[in-house]
């Protein structure tokens, strides 16, 4: 099942329309009237958290951030969170509570209510609430922006590939995995560095490339060498551990929750440059030494 | 494992104080600077739901109004809503739509973005944003308050039970624990008619009394035959048909979505008093002809 197929069947809004609501459906949160932005990620024990390899303490702090990071790729400041929590037994209670406090210290904001319900699999819902004075939307790339990275790519992954295999990789990628930052200070700087969209990159940097590409009808020609770079020492040598192209990682490995940004040169002060906003069939296209690059992996949209 | 004595352990919000929080975790919804209330709401397939006895398009219909619920709870128009819903497969995506559909229809509102998840368990969290003037909350309730009902007792219990054993009841029975709908009207208009505190009766009356009785720390004594009254003749006929006591139904079945109210003598005007507020140790007391009535199954506080 795809869940882009499948959501992209949907209207903006679903029932009956609402003059308030500015974006809804498609991007990263709902831009509700005002300054709110709004949104909510499900995070399920055995499908986005491995149950014997990190801890119920680790998902729950995950869940509480990768949902913030929604926020983050919106250019929003948190506020408010709910968490709808379902759990097999009493067990799990005490050990969620104390991640989703370690992560709400980190965001600095609270979670508010919630949910707490009996059933078979163990699960959290996140929704947040945050503000933005101008939300950075996943259509807002135009021709002549370069494009930046907040954060650092393929970390995640490698951590991730780590765990499964017991190959021993910088701590940096297992923590990238087990324990990711939702980047709401980078969102906020993006922001008042005048970029022009964002996203978070979760389903792996190409694929979510693409969502802004088509989103702003735009081609974005990124640099292989310049993604690359992102991950530092800390990829390279985990690629190597784990016998991998470090660039596939890079450039498919998800659940990094580093952001995209489209913008003008003035974000280069803060962020990595990864490419430029070209026109043409929106997609996107990874040049190495001037050629496009030949990925795998399970894109949508490469150009 | 009870929700309750597990969200007793929570103070009123996780993570940094926030000054925007005006009440946080154990009323109906939290609700937050200005006037907004803000809650979330889980059904499982096979927890909430019987999937052999209800459809998916119920299921979710179901889903979107008891959120909604906890809105008309605490007086408060709902606004817009979030959906994550967690599917084993595609199959469920366009009924669960359809139910979604019906629901926004008849709240007048619609859901401007959500989640999904790929899992083994079908779940539906459904998050309502609403706004309220005046946040009626459980605690509000005044000795010299009379109790009111607006909504009927005990038909979605004997719904449930005549789905589980194929006995035969009225048509309302069925369709109140099957298509459940939010009183958000009522309690617009409790809270224009000075309403002091208000419950959505989810648990069961007896026990959703019980959480005003102790946030209120006062003592409900409430009319047998009052409560009885609110389920007219189809709870009657239900009860004899599955040979139950009716006033069991009325004062334990759970789901029906009623609206316990406490305020002054205006409230009469549109709903049925059930009861008065007495001080004393808080708690519920169910009198029949002058007399506390003898009530089973698992509520906390009885009187």
């Amino acid at each position: 099942m795809s869940e882009h197929s499948l959501l992209a069947r949907l209207p903006a809004t679903l029932g009956p329309p609402s003059a308030g609501c500015r974006v809804g459906i498609g991007d990263d949160a709902a831009w509700l009237d005002g300054e709110l932005v709004w949104t909510v990620d499900t995070l399920i024990e055995g499908v986005h958290a491995l149950p014997s390899r990190s801890t119920l303490e680790d998902m729950a702090f995950r869940a509480t951030m990768t949902s913030a990071s929604d926020l983050a790729a919106m250019g929003a400041a948190p506020l408010y969170a709910l968490a709808a929590v379902t759990l097999p037994n009493e067990r799990a209670f005490e050990a969620i509570r104390r991640g989703q406090e370690q992560a709400l210290a980190r965001l600095g904001a609270p979670i508010v209510g919630g949910n707490l319900t009996r059933g078979g699999e163990l699960s959290i819902t996140t929704t947040w609430l945050g503000r933005a004075t101008r939300p950075l939307l996943r259509s807002g790339a135009r021709v002549g922006d370069s494009v930046y990275l907040a954060g650092n790519l393929g970390l995640a992954a490698a951590g991730l590939e780590a765990l499964l295999t017991s190959i021993d990789v910088p701590t940096a990628c297992v923590q990238a995995h087990v324990r990711p930052i939702a980047r709401l200070e980078d969102g906020l700087r993006a922001v008042a560095l005048g970029a022009t969209s964002a996203i978070d990159v979760s389903d792996g940097l190409v694929a979510d490339a693409g969502h802004v590409a088509r989103a702003s009808g735009v081609s974005l020609v990124l640099d292989a060498r310049a993604l690359l770079a992102t991950g530092g020492e800390a990829l390279l040598l985990a690629s190597r551990a784990l016998s991998r192209d470090p660039l596939e990682l890079a450039l498919s490995g998800g659940d990094d929750y580093a952001l995209l940004l489209t913008g003008p040169d003035a974000l280069g002060d803060e962020f990595a440059r990864v490419g430029v906003v070209e026109p043409g069939a929106p997609g996107v296209v990874v040049l190495r030494d001037g050629r496009p690059v030949e990925t795998r992996g399970g894109h949508d949209h490469l150009g």
